[in-house]
């Protein structure tokens, strides 16, 4: 039996998801929202998390990390991850956390399944229609820095208000801004922070 | 029989959720993406289109007013939306589309099956916990106008091209602008944006 816990943060269609999954006989399906998703992989301990990278919360970036501790001496489960193609920087922190498997919400169901169960023996399973994702998303252009200035900017915070969290000068947080609009090729800051978000970097 | 249009941007959840109402004897479902679903009301002609209001095209907006024409001399589908309460904006844009049936994504599935037998019949369906969202709704405090004006900014729009788009002044805009910014309780231009996306306004 696999123990499978399924992460997503609409109810509805979560729990037909886990009905769905629990057709199969050698799947053992729980089920639950982000918010409480770390607790439960320590409670359950199950040997797969499949989870949907869309998170209500924290905006928007699921914490993908706390889902692979599960305490010591017990190996962390294996992450399957629910991914689109244009949500690349969502795809990047998949791989930066170490998920095994890659299902398309644009693929068949029966992908799930069978993702599920090669994540289960500890094999990679990846979607063929996620394949420019992947390309985006080792194209990536900004740095971690950049993304931080970006991500307090894109929370309504001022060039002085970032400057004092990240102990920048202003004209550092207005140089980052620069660059960020060249790299990203925005017409301007909001434009930028329009397409980060629209690929899933911030 | 109801026939009913399941439509969901999703592949994987759309088959999931259709085949689980296709338990119900007395539904016969099809389902498709927002982009396709106009045409499939035309060509169908189901008695209920249940559809999610997360639309992947058109920065997010859906288009539910084309979902309720279809064609001179018969009677539009019941419409029935799967629904947030966080996301106030896009409750609005359902009920001047004339939704009849609102189910809550944070709801239990069979919430889902009784809201469309009821629609089927011409008869309202709210889940309670919808609640504050309607009254979000209603207190929406901007105008057609401004919300005009902060759409084109979040695409990245500058003050002269939104000028120019709007057959607007410079300064006109600029007015517009401060009172989003106030109407929003938002401390700038991209936080007013943030907190109007996040609404489900834009």
């Amino acid at each position: 039996m696999i123990r499978v816990l399924l992460v997503h943060d609409e109810c509805l269609v979560r729990s037909v998801l886990a009905d769905w999954l629990r057709r199969e006989p050698d799947l053992g399906v729980e089920d639950t929202a982000w918010r409480s998703a770390p607790g439960r992989v320590r409670s359950l301990r199950p040997d797969v998390c499949a989870a949907d990278l869309e998170c209500a919360d924290a905006y928007g970036i699921p914490p993908l990390g706390e889902l692979r501790s599960r305490g010591p001496g017990t190996a962390p489960p294996g992450l399957l991850v629910l991914a689109s193609a244009n949500r690349p920087g969502l795809l990047k922190r998949a791989i930066e956390a170490g998920a095994l498997g890659y299902v398309d919400k644009e693929a068949s169901p029966e992908h799930l399944v069978h993702g599920i169960r090669r994540v289960a023996k500890g094999e990679r399973f990846v979607n063929d229609s996620l394949g420019f994702g992947f390309l985006k998303a080792a194209e990536m252009p900004l740095t971690r820095r950049e993304l931080s200035v970006l991500s307090l900017a894109a929370e309504g915070a001022s060039v002085a208000e970032i400057a004092g969290s990240l102990h920048l000068s202003h004209g550092t947080v207005r140089n980052y801004m620069a660059a960020i609009t060249r790299k990203t090729g925005a017409r301007n800051r909001i434009d930028a922070i329009r397409i980060s978000q629209g690929e899933g970097w911030l």
